[in-house]
């Protein structure tokens, strides 16, 4: 039994990753540089991916020019957020069509090696607004994968398997413990500077996701939110 | 007002994209090198949009080694065939998930531009019965573009545009006629010689419907098949 797994070397994807690892004997992982400003994320996918002994990791270099997006930009800033701000519209860090292009990869790999599965790890909780991270998005994009594919046709479904959709950040933290998720290789920070940054929205969100699971986050940051008290929290136990 | 238009510089991208231009003044024309044996027909594409006056043509490689195909792989040949085998079943020169990933960069690029439609010359009539043709895949990845993006949420929708959808290729072939579609320009044979080899199902379509409409195709072919004629057809019109 094989799988595609979407592996961005954030938080998310590394659960995801764990959870496939779990069920799927070969897996080919997937990272895509599409000129993310934190294109060190794709190092940490690495990592994670030797990590998990996962036999195939495949990265696909898409042409940044393609998207217009202030996570691509480099004119446009990486906004600083407050966490009560995130959410409510789509931010400039959107970037068009980004996950549709990602499966649509991760779907001509698993038609063309015979996987069953997708995996993503798109959340629709504790998010960034982002349209194609919605369960949802994820239903439309099965149909497409059930109807446009030689497989779908025949019947022999290709599963697009999002296990976090509904989860909310601490929730996901506390699956990644459980199944003893190597966070300390993971990469969220939108500036993808030498530490995060603890002020875009993707910090934020990450750091919620740890206080409120109980959790220290093993990553080094610039600067942590003022809700942020990393005394308050205990180190992750399977690294201690 | 702007449009993409997937180019593939064959004969039903070229006519899609001859009726796009009639209603769009500003168009990024798309096509991709994704190690198909008739990468010859990325010229066509250069042409046709030079004829057509269109203003950008992106030109986007795929790593060919995500694809399990015969259009794809040098080791599988393109199968000779009969008119009447055509469509039956998914042939061999299916590409996994291709018109997905297609449609997934021109919508990147569409939001990016804030364009409002994508053409694509797919039909589903005399066709090849790939599943990622027909009518109902259109519908679904429309939905995926309505769900999936931020333009789709603010109801600004992008539209999946496939002018050609219920036509059989002889309509096609009025139809370009009656646009001056730069048929002469065009490349369809998938085995990608000087000549077009008049046996493969995509040369088999071709000529069936330059015959059906009564015209002679203006490519060069190594053989005709035995029920098309050039001496009972006529030159097309605007290129005699």
């Amino acid at each position: 039994m094989r799988a595609v797994v979407l592996l961005s070397g954030g938080l998310d994807s590394c659960v995801s990753a764990c959870i496939a690892r779990k069920v799927y004997k070969n897996i080919t992982a997937l990272t895509f540089i599409y000129g993310q400003k934190h294109e060190r994320e794709v190092e940490s996918a690495r990592k994670i991916s030797q990590y998990l002994g996962i036999e195939e990791h495949r990265i696909v270099t898409i042409d940044p020019s393609l998207f217009v997006s202030a996570l691509v930009s480099q004119n446009e800033m990486i906004p600083e957020k407050k966490l009560n701000e995130i959410g409510k519209e789509i931010p400039p860090t959107y970037v068009p069509a980004r996950n549709i292009i990602f499966l649509a990869y991760a779907l001509a790999i698993a038609e063309s090696k015979d996987a069953d599965a997708i995996f993503i790890g798109a959340n629709a909780l504790d998010y960034s607004g982002y349209p194609d991270c919605r369960p949802e998005f994820i239903e439309a994009f099965q149909r497409v994968a059930d109807i446009g594919t030689k497989r779908g046709v025949e019947g022999r479904h290709i599963k697009i398997e999002s296990p976090l959709i509904n989860m909310t950040k601490k929730e996901i933290i506390e699956k990644g413990v459980e199944i003893k998720a190597p966070f300390h290789l993971t990469w969220s920070c939108y500036r993808g500077k030498v530490k995060a940054c603890g002020a875009c929205e993707s910090c934020l969100l990450r750091l919620k996701g740890f206080m409120d699971a109980g959790y220290l986050d093993p990553l080094p940051y610039e600067k942590y939110p003022e809700w942020y008290n990393p005394k308050d929290l205990v180190p992750l136990p399977f690294l201690s």
